[in-house]
């Protein structure tokens, strides 16, 4: 049994988005997992990165210290990184058959840079889709979070808060809409989902809702 | 006297474009002292570079050894130097009046990765004006090179060739092409000079296009 995906390739694609502290990580983990012990192959990968140059992209665009960095180098530095994660890892594994789990995709940066930043979402999304020659996920899982929940989540965790996740609360409630609004516009394409829910409740509704591929 | 610029900011925005070897900064030096002798405030600078942020993407993307780096990564990072300097360097120098000599600004793009690369020179352009806000220069130099004399004349100096230098003969002479073509398109801004013309004759020839502006 082969997929029938808009990308044409014969493996699978799927992103999951959300603000900071939704629980992306968890359950990135547990679906893996799940298609693993079903004989899949994944790849597990993460937004910006996963290339030797898509890391240093994002050292230099998360880390404080490297100076001023104004939103449109910003977006740019992300959408170079996310064109040399697709061109060296998720294309190759989506010809190969694999099942490609992504951490963030060009959602986080139509929401974070186009709505948070305020340059606009169309032109990012246009940037973005020039990145990656047009590939979309063929599942986008939305992890919608409060965002004041989000930070407490994240304060929870030990690791300090890097330039995006310390900007103010009111930057993140833009984020949260701009993902909402993505998810309406294409509902085919989208699981949206409350994070709050109990992650292996969450875990189920997304294995639930994942396009059939062949083992 | 006040110049009349298409960006609408009091100063004067040079560029020097064209192939590795045709002379830009031996042009650029004699440009920025003539401007500084006619008591101009001059800004120097090039391009990718001229901030922290901006110049620490041009070490990853000209230098060997990052591993792979696709055609839509490299213009992307070069378009994320480009904003960085835009935003930092090159405007807030227009806002005071100030001359800016730049080597190398959007052409590059459009003909190195639009046309060397094969990405095409209209989406390039495009991602360019976006990073840019759109931001042109007032003259444009096109310093056309002959690619294996600019080669000859490239291997007279010491350092060893980058990324792109390193590239092959039949590179460089669609990145040629492209230039004249970028020219042809805009006459009214660009200058186009014979670069194997005596550098005292470029020179002159340079001086003689400048739009007036006031010292």
């Amino acid at each position: 049994m082969t997929s029938h995906l808009p990308h044409g390739l014969p493996g699978l694609f799927v992103a999951l988005e959300g603000g900071d502290g939704a629980g992306k990580s968890t359950q990135a983990t547990l679906l893996c997992r799940a298609l693993e012990a079903d004989g899949h192959t994944v790849v597990r990968t993460r937004e910006p990165g996963g290339t030797p140059i898509g890391e240093a992209l994002r050292s230099l665009v998360l880390e404080h210290g490297h100076g001023e960095i104004d939103a449109r180098t910003e977006a740019l530095m992300f959408a170079a990184s996310r064109a040399a994660h697709v061109h060296q890892v998720i294309l190759p594994a989506l010809r190969r058959g694999d099942v490609v789990v992504c951490d963030r995709y060009i959602d986080s940066s139509v929401a974070y840079q186009g709505a948070g930043r305020g340059l606009g979402t169309a032109p990012v999304l246009d940037v973005n889709l020039w990145a990656t020659e047009g590939l979309r996920p063929d599942l986008t899982v939305l992890l919608d979070v409060d965002p004041a929940e989000g930070r407490s989540r994240r304060t929870a965790g030990a690791a300090p808060e890097d330039r995006l996740e310390s900007e103010p609360d009111g930057f993140h409630a833009s984020i949260r809409a701009a993902f909402l609004d993505l998810a309406r516009l294409a509902p085919e394409r989208y699981l949206v989902l409350n994070a709050s829910g109990a992650p292996e409740e969450l875990h189920a509704a997304i294995l639930g809702a994942l396009p059939r591929v062949s083992a």
